[in-house]
């Protein structure tokens, strides 16, 4: 099945708005087997919109348009879509008793312009949009003698996503009857895109997975999808492909699913029953506000210290005033020394620290910017280490150093520090 | 000047990868009075890309593409648009020399791949790429006997911007001899976009300027554009337009230009010489990271605590157990001992605390999720708000507590607290 996306508003097309809906449905519609193949990005008009649609219906078995549900004069999606299906407008009661309803809840009546987001071509399936007021809908089209389909969604992307995953993905899914699919996704930290393609090149056959990678700086993704006919047992067939993802990348995948390195922190030190405190210097509170990102962590992360100046250094953290003197504040030294306070100043089980040159400026020769210190500390140890990480700019200095500082305390969790 | 957008390349189709060089060239294109009209993406497949070629070129003036100008094989962007145009490849020996040297200095020959890279149409304008080794190209393309151009650029946002306002930017307005374009950006805090379209639309008319509104969360930008003819003082025009903005919106304005609460913010500390030094409970550190990320800032920012225990908030702060057994952690009383306290042990000139319910757990019928307390403290003085923020989920009321703390530091050196 082959798929194009057209993403419908004045304010995509104008650069106010960035589509991130279409780039998101391919991904899905790629792990049920469909072919995405082109895209559209046309105004509120209703030329534009009906002109795209039949080129896409042209090429493509389902077109998928984002935008353009809602109540105002310039919402055309739906009157566009029944016009060039030659199909009039249907009234949607269930729809529109929703939206009643919703509005009553906010002890609000319902606009009379809204109940246009309640009317639908006559042969539309309609899609049930929980968090908003306009549902989608999914249309049979006849081109040349061949039934295609238009799946409508709204603009917003939260909305959008959950009904995608609710609707869309289950319905092409249902469509092949023949196959069904199965994917499983990995987080992993410290292996770039091409050295993960490479290590899973030699372990993954492309006839027994597809294999894509999704970067989110600092995120890394891998996500299998495997195929099979009813009654296969897929999940058995991908844990034995997890099996050989894990004996490949080791301790570089940190979670099965799409979790970030502050969840999966979060977890094994709540399992153990062991706390946390943070002193950062170059990251200057960056750990401190992705551990505070998870719902809980005031459990375990009890303390954070952005300890920039070398005053705070010794004051808050009591680093030496020697060890500043003799090996600098960006050393393996003051690191430890760094963890140490942190955990003693917070009460933790485990101190943790970062001490670097983030730049643009603060670098020498020695010591170029890129230089980073990560320093671990808990009852009867220390642990610290020097990293060049570059001049690739201050915010991904910041964000690389987190990441790895984070990923520290994983692996000495796990033993594998 | 009517626009079209194409923007090429398998992981843009497939959704790897959000194409965000269209919205941003659409916008500045807008600046400088260009209409864009639509956008298409495609695939890295040569018959696909001449085709929304052809059709881009049809409906608009000028047709920006963004991608496939790589050294790799699957990179066609530069070969289709030669053969549209009906041209040759011709060899640009100062692009060639660039790119060699590039290597060069990384200590690297250049592979033979990338003299593709210094291949353009016959007819093309080279547009430099100081920041990687694809060069851009401006090239005329007949249709229909109208000169019409095609204008490309390499995919990654960060070379891309660059090379459109350096080169696209002022070849749009040369091409309009008759017209002159001024804009102007305004950051603002506080004020929601429907709130500031309300104030400007009784300040300024559609005639003076068009007023743009651009957010990027917490940040909120308005930008003005005035045109005229050749000889007109737009400038002049400008600084009256912009005595109206700030009569209108006050304090709302943080910047002129589009710069961040904590560029703004550390201007104004360094200017003064004053340092800074932050408590943060329910922002975790995000305060510090967005100071942080400002070069220079450890000139004023000298410590920053994330106390998420009461513990921390005592020991650290030295916040008292009765305030915190009286009050609660979430209190004014609590945020302006947090502040003082991260003064004293920064030994600071001023000092910042928050101290909220970000949720989805622990919110009260007294206190709930959103439930947020800001402090300051000074020689000689302290002071603190409760705010109530609703509950719109934990990373956006850390992000707004941050951003509304910021500010509070602001207005405070301005007096207008």
């Amino acid at each position: 099945m082959k798929a194009a996306f057209l993403s419908i508003g004045d304010e995509i097309v104008g650069g106010l708005t960035v589509d991130t809906n279409s780039g998101f449905i391919a991904g899905e519609l790629r792990a049920v087997g469909v072919d995405p193949i082109c895209g559209f990005t046309v105004r509120d008009e209703e030329d534009d919109i009906i002109r795209a649609l039949e080129q896409a219906l042209r090429e493509a078995d389902l077109v998928v348009t984002t935008g353009g549900l809602g109540p105002t004069a310039d919402d055309l999606t739906t009157a566009c879509v029944a016009r060039h299906a030659g199909q009039t407008l249907v009234l949607d009661e269930p729809s529109l008793a929703f939206m009643i309803e919703r509005f009553r809840q906010r002890g609000m009546e319902m606009p009379p312009n809204n109940r246009k987001q309640a009317l639908f071509p006559a042969s539309a399936t309609v899609i049930p949009n929980p968090n908003g007021t306009a549902p989608g809908f999914i249309c049979p089209v006849e081109v040349d003698g061949r039934t295609r389909h238009v799946a409508c969604f709204p603009g917003v992307p939260r909305e959008t996503r959950h009904m995608v995953m609710a609707s869309l993905v289950p319905w092409v899914a249902a469509r092949q009857p023949d196959t069904r699919f199965l994917s499983r996704t990995f987080s992993t930290v410290g292996l770039a895109e091409s050295k993960l393609d490479e290590l899973l090149a030699g372990a993954i056959s492309p006839d027994e997975a597809r294999v894509a990678f999704r970067a989110s700086f600092p995120k890394m993704y891998v996500r299998l999808t495997v195929q099979g006919a009813p009654g296969e047992d897929l999940e058995a067939r991908m844990d034995e492909l997890e099996a050989r993802v894990h004996a490949r990348l080791g301790a570089a995948v940190y979670a099965v699913g799409d979790e970030g390195m502050e969840e999966t922190l979060g977890r094994m030190l709540r399992e153990r029953g062991l706390t946390l405190a943070v002193a950062e210097s170059c990251t200057g509170g960056l750990i401190g506000d992705r551990l505070t990102n998870v719902p809980g962590s005031s459990e375990y992360f009890l303390l954070g210290v952005a300890a920039y100046s070398n005053g705070a250094k010794m004051g808050v953290l009591g680093v030496s005033e020697q060890t500043l003197a003799a090996h600098g504040a960006v050393s393996t030294q003051t690191a430890e020394e760094m963890a140490a306070g942190a955990r003693r100043a917070g009460g933790a089980d485990v101190g943790l620290s970062t001490t670097g040159i983030a730049g643009p400026g603060g670098g020498t020769a020695d010591k170029p910017v890129g230089t980073v210190c990560i320093g671990l500390a808990w009852e009867g140890g220390t642990w610290s280490r020097r990293f060049d990480l570059g001049s690739r700019g201050r915010e991904w200095i910041k964000a690389t150093t987190a990441q790895m500082a984070l990923d520290s305390v994983r692996r000495w969790l796990l033993g594998e520090l």
